[in-house]
């Protein structure tokens, strides 16, 4: 048996992805701007994946455009709503733990002329409320901040940022990255009063190449992409239509509430055998969302681990999947000591997942404890 | 029978491509990004299509970065060469006759304070080598130009551009977008001398949702998508390893000069049935690829007949499929006049394309101008 515990960085595709995918293959290739029949039927399919994702996330159909991905809905969302709005200000907010297409969007943004206040974090990656409430001004125009982090598994208080903007009384937009929250957690774009939201599909046994930006209605974005109108000039470019077609079938097969409830008692019992191992520290906040589970073993180099646990079948990742091999710029930012950084891995967790395959990666990282040398 | 005869909108996913999806889908469905084995056998097919790909336009694997598709190819090609250039010089050349994902990235250019300046084309869409030569000049530091016209067919002459960039001790970066082009005729860019390339996949009987962009080694682009890492930060984001897998297999099965032979047989037949019709101007030279033809049906309006050919299951296009009901940027830059812009008609062939589809296309055709209300 297998243990795939790497679901945060991307999922199997699930049956009703696959189903929806080939369909698309097979039967519903044409191009969705074509105006004949076999363009209509495409379109129509991409407007069928369009009302599923939006009523995911409480919004109209009108609002919601796909993308190619978690990071281009970022991009998209973080460019175009500073350089929209950078008449009435520049300063613009980000929490310190977010994605790298978020961090660096906002580096280039710096490098523009913008003013950039990153919001510290405390050791579980939490942004405090206060800090948001402080550092809203006048002249923000955008903030930015993650739903889930997607390293400690940590939920951040998105619903607090439209109560500082209204009380600030602020211009700023309010994007949130959600590509880890998104079929996990409850995520109602009206209740949140937020202006933005980026999700991907791979996360959620889609696959990869398809994500969306909701774009609530009445906010002008200044274009990032340029191209033929695709996607009323949000995201122009033929629309991945295959995954996109995936993305609506794993959303049909979504069971949010059901899964939170079934990830969190086998996320307990995980923690509960890591714990009763010697030489475990847990990162994530037993508040977290139970998807993520983030653990350093100190002394113990993640790479070396991450091997030794490939090696028997079990995969997990140290940090995200996009770090690739560097030290975790989240984890640094909550403040961790280097040895806990330097040793720490993510286990992240998908419905599917067995408590079978966490009994055998507790085992394995047990093994690994036993048998990996220190540094 | 149906005739889908608009293969540049896009094409009818090939076998091997479907085959590699699946591969993809089925099995290698682990991040390419991830450490462990399941990221490790994803990372292969990536390098393995890189590979299959790189071969079709003879650059070196490390010089192809995978995109999402045509339009992020040329957004990133064009924002990241004009950038990373502007101290040297603003002035930046392009045809008259680009997709709208290169034309409006210009435009965007002009509004950043670049000097644009659009080379004209003849009436069948022609850049003149003269004018090339002409408008190169020491403070020109991009010129982009089409290998294909996408609406015509015209064949541009690409490899005058670096002969005019030595002739006239240019430092100008040459970016091409061969999308139209890409697997239908030979893309040497050693042979062409040119820095940089955009390609997509499902115009080759691949599917939607993937592109690569060709960077010779050397040249330096200006970041326009941030995020974590990925290709080499040229196109960070989750490759899209599905529609890349397929892109894989499409180009496995492509047979570029055999195709070239049979498209050109069967597209001289094409378009002597349609001059044997009173009321058909033919558009494209006779030298246009033979993918590609363009026609008008002067006082026939294009949208009527695309409707009336689509009843027919005879599926064409009216200009780009991106354009969807405006008036062909192109065929105006063209000179064409206002009564053959607006009955054009855009027939596209691919190699799977039968000699029985285009005489129902023909036919159809004719019925039509007997049958639809002229204007």
């Amino acid at each position: 048996m297998e243990a795939y515990l790497d679901n945060s960085a991307t999922t199997k595709p699930c049956e009703s992805a696959k189903k929806r995918l080939n369909e698309s293959i097979e039967l519903l290739w044409g191009n969705p701007s074509s105006l004949h029949e076999k363009g209509l039927s495409s379109q129509l399919l991409l407007e069928e994946a369009r009302a599923a994702v939006s009523k995911v996330i409480s919004c109209e159909t009108n609002e919601l455009f796909f993308t190619s991905g978690g990071t281009e809905s970022n991009n998209i969302a973080v460019f175009g709503a500073a350089h929209a709005m950078q008449r009435r200000g520049k300063r613009v907010l980000v929490s310190s733990v977010e994605h790298p297409s978020v961090a660096k969007a906002f580096d280039a943004l710096e490098n523009e002329g913008f003013e950039v206040v990153r919001l510290p974090v405390d050791r579980s990656g939490l942004v405090s409320e206060e800090a948001v409430f402080n550092a809203v001004d006048e002249k923000t125009v955008l903030v930015s901040m993650m739903a889930v982090n997607n390293e400690l598994g940590t939920i951040e208080p998105i619903e607090k940022l439209s109560q500082a903007v209204k009380a600030k009384n602020s211009p700023a937009l309010i994007h949130v990255d959600a590509v880890q929250a998104f079929g996990k957690i409850p995520l109602n774009v009206r209740k949140l009063k937020i202006d933005l939201m980026s999700v991907s599909a791979h996360k959620i046994h889609g696959v990869k190449g398809a994500g969306a930006l909701f774009v609530r209605r009445g906010v002008r974005l200044a274009p990032h992409v340029f191209g033929g109108g695709q996607e009323k000039d949000i995201r122009p470019g033929t629309e991945p239509l295959p995954a996109i077609a995936a993305f609506y079938g794993a959303v049909e097969e979504l069971t949010p509430a059901k899964s939170l409830e079934k990830l969190t008692a086998l996320r307990d019992g995980f923690v509960s055998s890591l714990s009763a191992l010697d030489g475990v520290v847990v990162n994530s906040a037993a508040t977290a969302l139970p998807y993520i589970v983030n653990i350093s073993l100190p002394h113990f180099p993640s790479e070396a681990v991450l091997n030794f646990l490939s090696s028997k079948g079990v995969y997990v990742s140290s940090g995200s999947a996009c770090a690739k091999g560097h030290r975790s710029p989240v984890l640094t930012a909550a403040g961790l000591e280097k040895e806990i950084v330097d040793s720490s891995l993510r286990i992240s967790l998908s419905r599917f997942t067995t408590a079978q395959e966490l009994e055998k990666c507790a085992e394995a990282i047990g093994e690994a404890l036993g048998t990996i040398r220190r540094k």
